[in-house]
């Protein structure tokens, strides 16, 4: 029997372009973090990897997701922008309104409860 | 600008075990089809893809999506199996009330409307 299911949201724009629970995940660590490097290796990803889902999210949002500062002893920091950050906090709460909302799916597959 | 965004969503069971918008899709054209190897054919994927993805099915719902018969003139057909036509209709429906719910996440993107 699978372990209790989850449900996640995908916003899909088509030509591959997406935002999911991944790039979620990585702007949440950024914040916590303040660095995106930190962020990366928290999700076992390169710091490559991790700068190419940041310029996706600015294609997509026609914005940039992440400030960097270059400067000062101890290296730049990075910290996420206002469109970011509301865009977190939109879609874990999608998310939340899914999965209740997902009860009777859930329990159909027999593994709720 | 990125085409129109749709929501997707997937559950997940760990163990990389999950029923998104492809399993879906494969079950909805079994059912219009009646056949394996058309709804395969439809989707570009190998039948024997497609049927890695009805036995993955068969061991998240703990009982059969799909129902084959051997015989006849022609070959034979496949139909799905009450639990797959409800899992569908489970689906869409939640797949429908989190795109509408999710309108606040989409404006903020910039792509609604």
């Amino acid at each position: 029997m699978p372990q209790q299911p989850v449900i996640s949201i995908r916003i899909e724009f088509g030509d591959h372009l997406r935002i999911g629970p991944g790039k979620i995940r990585l702007l949440e660590l950024i914040a916590q973090t303040g660095s995106i490097s930190a962020a990366a290796r928290q999700m076992d990803m390169s710091y490559r990897r991790a700068w190419l889902l940041i310029d996706e999210l600015k294609s997509i949002l026609n914005s940039p997701a992440v400030e960097t500062n270059a400067g000062g002893a101890g290296g730049g920091g990075a910290k996420l922008t206002g469109v970011a950050l509301a865009l977190i906090a939109h879609y874990r709460a999608l998310e939340t309104a899914t999965q209740s909302q997902g009860e009777s799916l859930l329990k159909l597959i027999g593994n709720a409860e």
